[in-house]
């Protein structure tokens, strides 16, 4: 069994992206620059927002955050996601989400101009991912697919079943791994779906992201699977000094055995997202480059 | 076993439209407006495009065909496109494929208006349609989605197998069985997949695309499977007049004796692709007036 280090792994993109940015300063480049947009002061989105700022400057890139108030009207959300899309100095943004009830989430996320869509939620990202062509692909995802590479996986002809079909993790997994060059077949399971374990039990590659603590248990897996595990789930624990863990979807002590390769929680998928953002902000510096 | 009458339910699909557009000229409404562009003089494309404008008269549409040369530069094709794409009379269009080599097609599809796109290939009514937003879906699997839903089959906890990933057909299918309301658990194979029968044998319905004939054999599936066959693939036959006869990817002989449901080549998903295109145009008009 081997521990697929989604925390190394990141910490590797991370010094890969800082060379190259550093190379594009000495070439007298601009270098790329991620804007964050924070409505209101939720304490969890804070600190999601005050990371991805933090790491921006640690590798090198600009970086601007944009806090606006809870109170924040969706027109003047609005108005500052069209001064985003128009400025040539921003290359790419995300808007934190959830945003305040008063505010239509979908409306914002069409509004951000694709080409600087960095989150790839907007629709046209998601269906040019689907299409198979250039695009951003979704953070969480994206760090999944750059694990699987990082460690040569084996995928091409492989059966993968998928647990949880939500559209930031689930859907976009079900598609990138089945498309050409990936190879997969795969199985997307879900709420209704009958007899899980029957198809789990099938697989050669299980991905689950459910946020259920636990779920998957070693009877649900053949041997030499490998398992991906995308769950973050909050459990109350007193012994630690935050008064919870961080848990998975799988239950890592009974599964890990019976494991090729699985990723642990934490310190698998969960470092991936923000590297990946940042690799789909030096994306975008080199496509506007380009254009 | 039931056959699912594709011919049928696509008449039933056009007198509803031919209906409802009566309705709306009585209104004093605009009706809906389809136009069609044809680039050369391929044979299989003037028939496709010619029927295509018969259905929109037919059922009472307004309908505009835009012949252009063999020989029209992809920027005049562009400047045709703008000029629909800012029409207000116009409600949809299409372009039909394949262009000719020298026009990027891909370039071509992303210039139409996602919102006049009733053929449903643009990336945005793509994406639309993976995250369940209200979009136009391509008119082969909308109308193998509309077949399902007048035979009253059961999607929900069904294992749905569906053998291509084609951008037109397998993946779109792959996509809307598992969506929210149809349920099912869908596994999506192709042509690196290893061992179909042991897959297509535990599906509750199979759905091919494969343009191969005959390639669904009896072994392949289990007795009850609903079965939908997207094949559609000329074969020589000197006793038909025009020299060739259609033939799906199912083997209908020895496989719809065990089928509950199954659709015929021909009479079965092909006769729907034109009354959902239709439907689309309805849709396009309706969200128009909306606006």
């Amino acid at each position: 069994m081997e521990i697929l280090d989604g925390k190394k792994i990141s910490e590797q993109i991370k010094q890969e992206i800082t060379e190259e940015v550093a190379a594009m300063k000495a070439r007298g480049e601009k270098v790329p620059h991620l804007a964050a947009v924070l409505v209101g002061s939720d304490g969890a989105s804070l600190t999601y927002v005050g990371s991805k700022v933090r790491s921006c400057e640690k590798i090198g890139f600009e970086s601007t955050l944009v806090k606006m108030e809870e109170e924040t009207t969706e027109e003047a959300l609005l108005a500052k996601i069209k001064e985003l899309n128009e400025d040539d100095a921003i290359d790419g943004f995300i808007v934190q989400l959830p945003l305040p009830k008063h505010i239509d989430e979908q409306k914002v996320l069409l509004a951000i101009d694709p080409d600087k869509d960095v989150d790839g939620f907007h629709p046209m990202n998601f269906g040019k991912m689907a299409l198979e062509l250039e695009t951003f692909i979704p953070a969480t995802p994206f760090g999944i697919m750059e694990i699987l590479k990082r460690y040569n996986v084996e995928t091409s002809g492989k059966h993968t079943v998928v647990i949880g079909r939500s559209h930031i993790v689930g859907r976009p997994m079900s598609i990138l791994m089945s498309q050409k060059g990936i190879d997969s077949t795969v199985t997307l399971t879900h709420s209704r779906t009958k007899d899980l374990t029957a198809i789990t039990k099938e697989a050669d590659i299980v991905i689950t992201a459910l946020g259920s603590p636990d779920f998957l248990k070693a009877e649900m897996v053949k041997e030499g699977a490998v398992i991906i595990d995308v769950g973050i789930t909050r459990v109350p624990d007193e012994t630690k000094p935050k008064g919870y863990r961080i848990t998975g979807d799988v239950d890592f002590a009974e599964v890990s055995p019976k494991a090729s390769y699985i990723t642990p929680v934490p310190g698998g998928v969960g470092p991936m997202t923000i590297a990946m953002l940042l690799q789909n902000t030096l994306l975008a510096r080199a496509r506007h480059n380009a254009k």
